[in-house]
């Protein structure tokens, strides 16, 4: 698995997969310097009307609803539905899912009515998609791994995607598999972002992988590898973001 | 008053108040992180359809007119209006009032109309939303804290707020209490955004100070701590904005 | 002409333009954080009402098409309409043109019909904006500045405007002189936003320089410069990025 990772990560670099981001005005900055690092081309849209062309163009679409409003959600249903007529993968990042009917009905609809390859967020946000009444305070976590496994279970054979829970452990499954990764830093939760950037790796991974599950396992390993290479030399926010963004970019077996 | 700031900064590391920020597009992300660091839990919104809700788990509001439009003064106002109804202390950063008549005449009516608990800006901004003629240079401060001070008394006898002008010599008011601190660093100016932050900071110790002016105070004393501890370790505006996330994450006595 | 970098850059600092900027939702906080490095006074608007106002203060306008919708393009029309009105210069980015028509044809009317004074992008955006028909992968260069430089010929005996070719080697031309730098660091494409900030950093140096070509070329050799510098203390893009910031800020002969 170390190998497949270095074998994909690899061939991010020499393929520069074009990942179309869909996504919330805090991050965009974050995700596309991450995405660079990696080795990808991130690219930023809000208008409905080159979505056709940039999907077209593109070798993966990430919908991340952070700052979801009805305009945007319009959009990302477009988005979704484009990325499927064109057959490239589409990952969705439902941030905040459970914090608000707004947050929680778009994750809903746009996990069990447009299928993305994968769905990304932390234990309360899987909870929430998969259409259990959680009590969120805000973006962050409030749910426990654990608590989110049967909701994401149910996710995945309702709607045929992977699903990668994120956490103090990472796990990630589809109708047939299950994987956990331990490892990452403790630092990460606490750097806006940190999850956005990680549905944005899986998305890349998606554009190199034999399959969404895969991609999940691999961009998992991946980021965590990162983070531990950031931690050894950051371990405060400010730094080890940037440290981060380092060692995603220094990648090397 | 140095154990105090301790005290309520261990506070917002146990609570981890939820902060909605209203906010601009510029610092959105420095905001999130800053709050992060400070042990704050950050959301941002800007959708209507979700504020009530959102307010309704949020324990403080921050409304910053960085970019402000005409759709986004709607929603201010509308965030200002429940936050008042669901009685959670709000601040508000007029961003550029004097600038504009759209930035002025809303931090005006906000100000005014929809009593918040702090205003935080620089000397122009506050004299501008205070109703004076100033001469604004876009969003950076032209004017002296002294110039600022009588207008920010009449700002607080007609509207209950606590005034912090921010600046060289910051400067807390009620309309009983005036406090000044000197401290931070020069640099700060230098850095988009440390205005916004210190609003957020300001708004995160409402949530856990007896009143509005002393978490004026307590925010401002540990925000210039950390603009020194920062300013220890980097004296150029690239590495300090990461020292001071740094040290705000790393703050004890 | 290394001194009067020097010069025009120390002008900057005394004499703090305002930077008007009508630009993308990504780069944002590095476009402002990158002007206050430089001395640059920065602020960013999205409102129609109150262009006028600010352009009237403004001592330079950017337009950055990076995440345009179809209301952006109105408000930046209405930007250029009234920087040429005010007769300040005004600074055109035009990202991803060639990816998508929504790009390409905002691109193409902004520089046609307003007359900026330097249009600032990498090959296949001056290409797209010239005219040409390009194969665009999204917001980063798939052309080279050699096929590019035919198309900027045409650009500027057309529209009157000074071309800014930026990449490995940059290149810039009037309808009479063409200027060509090689510098900089090969870490810059990894990092988003550094096109966006070579433009706002034209757009600062048009208000100190005696016309619109001499500002382009001080800004490319300024940037140039302050890469050059970074990349002796970074060379991976995280911390790249922050040393770039303190090398425009620490900027000395």
């Amino acid at each position: 698995m170390f190998s497949e990772k270095l074998t994909l990560a690899k061939s991010i670099r020499e393929q520069r997969p074009l990942v179309l981001n869909i996504t919330n005005f805090v991050t965009m900055d974050f995700i596309a310097n991450g995405l660079l690092a990696l080795g990808a081309s991130p690219i930023m849209s809000l208008a409905r009307e080159e979505l056709a062309e940039l999907i077209t163009i593109a070798n993966t679409v990430v919908i991340n609803i952070g700052t979801i409003t009805p305009e945007f959600f319009a959009l990302a249903r477009e988005a979704a539905k484009l990325a499927n007529q064109h057959q490239k993968p589409w990952v969705l990042d439902p941030v905040g899912a459970g914090a608000s009917q707004l947050r929680t009905q778009a994750s809903r609809e746009l996990a069990h009515d447009y299928q993305p390859h994968i769905i990304c967020g932390n234990a309360s946000e899987i909870m929430a998609t998969a259409g259990r009444d959680i009590t969120a305070r805000g973006v962050d976590n409030a749910s426990s791994v654990e608590h989110a496994l049967d909701a994401a279970h149910s996710l995945t054979s309702r709607t045929k995607t992977t699903v990668v829970i994120s956490g103090a452990e990472d796990v990630i499954l589809d109708n047939a598999r299950t994987s956990k990764y331990t490892g990452g830093s403790s630092i990460m939760p606490s750097i806006t972002g940190t999850g956005c950037l990680l549905t944005a790796v899986c998305a890349a991974f998606t554009s190199v992988a034999e399959d969404a599950f895969t991609a999940g396992c691999v961009a998992v390993e991946f980021y965590n590898h990162c983070a531990e290479q950031a931690a050894l030399r950051a371990q405060l926010p400010g730094s080890f973001k940037v440290a981060l963004i380092d060692a995603m970019a220094g990648f090397s077996a």
